[in-house]
């Protein structure tokens, strides 16, 4: 063997003993993957990967997103080892309190961290979405003869990647689009958390993937076989047309006497005597813990030197460019400061009273608007662009680069994830549309974009029974309630247009997390000023009538404020005076001060009624215990959506007697 | 043309217009796939299809599963000419208010359909459930000699259907099963809402499916080839080896001479100008409205025939097998009615103050108490078995039938939909298990089993940041509140091993919906009787000792409602009587009556404190104006659970402090 086979091997082994020491003081995590993928991890970090440790987020890096996440400490090694800002002491750390190396990767925690993983199939869509911006970022601002962006995208992914349905679904979407530019490697080791793969799989991965118009490459020693993967790895590279998948055999747990090769090494640490075993076996000394070889931590700063010289030599073409295209310059700056530019916000259309039209429509007509000055605004839709109108000038995203309409297909999962990507790379701010009722399937992207702090925005249309004659399978009940039970999730359900045009400015301003825009299929009355308050989450939209002090709250939200209004009139009729609020955001008002909140919603108003089209759990804290809900707690049915609301209970009638029967338990 | 060909061809465009002219009545539905795909329909049912329109529960049938539920007038007009109990009136009534017809297929609703579909890859997914539950039943049932369970799945699926994550997940799991009796039409049109289908997809879907483990075949000519869709359905039958998946190159839209071939014509009415041009292409008369000709409607009655001899000559042999096998058509008699029998009740075990275990290990202990009398439990998990405990004895589901723990593999939103297949198909009991963080992955499935009454149980275990050291990915948070909000789901969180087997009881009696048993990964001491009252959803735990009145009330579930019984001895030191509620299932208290509801929680008795791991939206209307929640509103972090509860606040301090703060509130 070489003097280089050792060196590499010296290196593989320290981040094989570095992930089974750091479980093992953990008591807690996944020593099998480490143990069987370092090679590969090894063999792109050592000899592909472009990224500089000094400078985890230049712009124009590579990105290397861990998958399978609960292989974490493969991660937090290589990191360490390639001269990361994450020391030693960070990696005896694993899985403690303020640590940060948590049990799986989190992006806003560690850097280098590229995407928060643990839940299978998301990274693999993860790496999908940033392999898209990366396209659609060097079409926007490279220019003959500047390249600013040019960078790969890599991914390490396991058996239940393979088999999850949002990394098929994105899988898919990246064979159709031919992501050249991104390579994965397919840790196919064979067991699962329950035992052999073969207990649940038995399909051919790569012909799969090759099905999907992916380039299939294969390493038969994944173990030990370091130039092999090399040689794979470049002849990913040398594919830009198709994405490619490398399926690298391994041995799960390698080098663990005992254990490997079994299902017993992939979730729980291996114990002291097979970590002493597993170090004798790799040629280590069994009593050494946490040993970074001197020579080992020499030969793998390599990435970072060559990542260093990648990142001055981009510095230097940046900044010609900045020279030869100010106003491109002045974009890319906005795009990955991710602002609402001035002239985007003043841009927003606003409504007049007397017109009418679906939220949906005036959302369009808003994203039309801000896709001029925002180029960095860019998403798409599930099939269904024509009805949730996301539609934006400028024709498809494909193979070139150019047109900036995703076509997700009737992939809502992936979409979900895709985006996250998409805003995990930076430089864009992803949108993704569909029905309402299929944010069900979006539903773990979603979260995960909340936890991460991501400003995806989510266009949902067709939010409740009002839809009508598609049925209770596409008739939205529970999803409101069920997503603002979600932290940091900020669900914006517009009462008109013009709240509508509000929601967007938020949506597209906010910097720290997701805003979703749940929007109607029916026309609904323009009944809110242009400057509407969406920002506060709730404002008063119309007192009593002569300073009347109301003596009832009605708290409404998108299609039902109208209704409100309406049941205002009816009671002004009876004597009784009803303040109308409309709340299209709860979290929102939540986060204003109590000043603010109890000017709105005072105390000593303790007669309340809450409407919405939805179901009435959750409304408690807000309507208090003299409170009513008027909304809809069964799934819908198939009919014009006026009838339903009819049928349904959902009338101003309704609204009314509930307002009698808040007051009457006010006044007990 | 022969006669024969003839009178096809009039059936088929039987099934065509009255498909047209039932969306043109509503002035809503899709006329685009029924045009397209009533060749294989046809020829499917006319010449395959096993089913008996005069008994459409009759338990042998084949299972026909329109899994493009958009095209539901397709399946109304077919099951009108066979013969089911749907009359003309009812198709006239398509999308109306009380129609047994609404705009996409639902279950409980109509004679004949099998399965609730719309939400595209549900129903390729229900389909692979029926054709696992046939093979169960039939392994558990067939003697030598008698054979009362043998029958097919027939799916009809779209473009939709072959790029969503859950139906390729459970396409996977049918390739890995060789599920020989599942045969899928694809209804290869090219065109999907939004335009040509290759905006977003270019796989080789036959090439996908075949690397799966399925025999896929071809048909050239949908539009027209009856005999050619017949002779793949044959071949389709006679591999029972795989599944087959048929690809049937058909024109959505056909004979629409302006639409077909076009977006236009899948989402929208044709308009009447091209209903009346459809029918001139079709030879129809275009005056003529939902014509049933009389030849037609005595051709197609040939299904119902043939279906009623099959019926007749089981029945025959269900007979002589129940003579034969009397202690069978016991297990049989009950199975079908989703009893829970009184020996399986009585073998559920208990526990003993002072015993600690994980409500999921408990749940592990039921489960193999209720396996033995209930063969017809039958269920799994998605590679997490050893972490859920669900594995029961009798070894793994494979291609023979035998074994009842079905490894699904890390396809949790498949798990969830081919559970639902199970149920439609009847005669099991299915659950499913998995991380409850990854219920949200299954949530589109979860909502059909609650919308349809399906009997599913989840076991989601590992409920709160009690896991510790995984992290926020793996940490519910929101979950408990965002499930709550889903109508007839009940959401059952055992405080511990005694409340956990009680909700089994319940779960396993439950025949009007699903039903989700939240556990936790930590031991629990154990605190209550051994007849807890989770049926009826709360009940007074603990009183104050020595017969005082309560002051304040605190409500607890789960692992917290420990934490509470502690709060409740801290505040009795302090001369506070606090009563203890223990609430394993919100859904089911809210059903009791009100002199049950008040006797647990007295309206005058308005200091109140919930306590739960997870968020404290959705709580307002339990605890009131003056109450207080003790919870987190907040994701989780990576450290072992007792620290996290610690530091994210989650302590009997902060419980008792709740207490005084609600007290002094409700004292105001």
């Amino acid at each position: 063997m070489s003097a280089a086979d050792d060196l590499a091997r010296l290196a593989i082994n320290t981040l094989r003993t570095l992930s089974i020491d750091a479980v093992q003081a953990a008591n807690s995590g996944h020593p099998g993957l480490p143990l069987g993928a370092a090679p590969m991890a090894y063999a792109l970090w050592q000899r592909h990967l472009v990224v500089d440790p000094a400078a985890p987020l230049w712009p124009d890096r590579d990105r290397f997103v861990l998958s399978a996440g609960h292989g974490s400490m493969l991660l937090y090694a290589l990191l360490h080892c390639a001269g990361y800002d994450l020391s030693l002491d960070e990696l005896k750390a694993f899985r403690t309190w303020g640590s940060r190396t948590p049990g799986h990767p989190e992006w806003h925690l560690t850097p280098g961290v590229e995407s928060t993983t643990g839940p299978l199939g998301q990274g693999h869509a993860n790496a999908v979405g940033m392999a898209i911006a990366e396209r659609y970022l060097a079409h926007l601002f490279n220019r003959p003869g500047h390249t600013v962006v040019d960078h790969r995208t890599y991914a390490l992914i396991s058996d239940g990647d393979v088999v999850e349905g949002v990394a098929q679904e994105a899988a898919s979407l990246a064979g159709h689009l031919g992501l050249g530019k991104l390579i994965c490697l397919y840790d196919d080791n064979q067991i699962t958390l329950d035992g052999p793969a073969s207990l649940a799989m038995s399909e051919d991965v790569g012909a799969r993937y090759a099905a999907m118009g992916w380039q299939v490459l294969h390493v038969a020693d994944g173990d030990r076989d370091v130039d092999a993967i090399d040689g794979a790895l470049a002849a990913a590279r040398a594919d830009t047309a198709r994405p490619s998948l490398i399926c690298v055999r391994t041995t799960i747990g390698f080098g663990a006497p005992k254990k490997a090769g079994t299902a017993a090494a992939h979730g729980s640490p291996l114990g002291k005597d097979e970590v002493a075993a597993t170090k004798r076996a790799l040629g280590w000394d069994p009593e050494a813990h946490f040993l970074v070889p001197d020579a080992a931590r020499a030969h793998m700063a390599e990435t970072g030197r060559r990542g260093a010289a990648a990142h001055a030599a981009w510095r230097a073409r940046f900044a010609a460019w900045r020279v030869a295209h100010p106003e491109l310059a002045t974009r890319w700056d906005a795009a990955w400061r991710g602002e609402l530019p001035a002239d985007a916000a003043a841009a927003v259309p606003s409504w007049k009273a007397g017109e009418s039209l679906a939220t949906r429509t005036a959302s369009g007509k808003c994203m039309v608007a801000l896709a001029g000055p925002m180029p960095w605004l860019f998403g798409g839709d599930a099939d269904l662009g024509g009805s949730t109108k996301t539609i934006v000038p400028g024709g498809d995203f494909d193979r070139t680069g150019a047109g900036r309409n995703l076509r997700f297909g009737v992939r809502e999962h992936a979409m979900g994830a895709i985006c996250n990507g998409m805003a995990y790379h930076g430089g864009v701010r992803p949108f993704a549309s569909t029905f309402f009722v299929f944010s069900d399937y979006m539903r773990p992207a979603v979260r995960l974009a909340a936890l991460n702090h991501l400003p995806v925005t989510y266009v949902w249309t067709h939010d409740s029974v009002g839809l009508g004659e598609d049925g209770p399978t596409h008739q939205p009940v529970e999803h409101l309630q069920s997503l603002r039970a979600m932290p940091n999730l900020w669900v914006v359900r517009p009462a008109d247009a013009n709240e509508t045009a509000a929601a967007w400015k938020l949506a597209a301003a906010r910097t720290d997390g997701p805003v979703a825009l749940v929007l109607s299929r029916q026309d609904l009355p323009v009944v809110t000023p242009a400057d509407a308050a969406v920002e506060r989450g709730a404002y008063v939209l119309r007192d009593p009538d002569g300073g009347a002090a109301p003596a009832v709250a009605l708290v409404a939200t998108g299609s039902e404020v109208v209704m409100a209004l309406t049941a205002q009139e009816a009671l002004a009729r009876e004597g009784v005076a009803a303040r109308v609020v409309s709340m299209p955001c709860r979290e929102r008002f939540l986060a204003q001060d109590q000043a603010y909140r109890d000017s709105v919603l005072p105390p000593r108003l303790r007669a309340r009624v809450a409407v919405e089209a939805g179901v009435t759990f959750g409304w408690g804290d807000l309507v208090g215990t003299e409170g009513r809900v008027v909304g809809l707690d069964r799934f819908g049915a198939s009919a014009p959506g006026e009838v339903l609301y009819e049928r349904l209970g959902l009338t101003v009638d309704a609204v009314v007697a509930a307002a009698r029967a808040s007051l009457a338990a006010a006044a007990r």
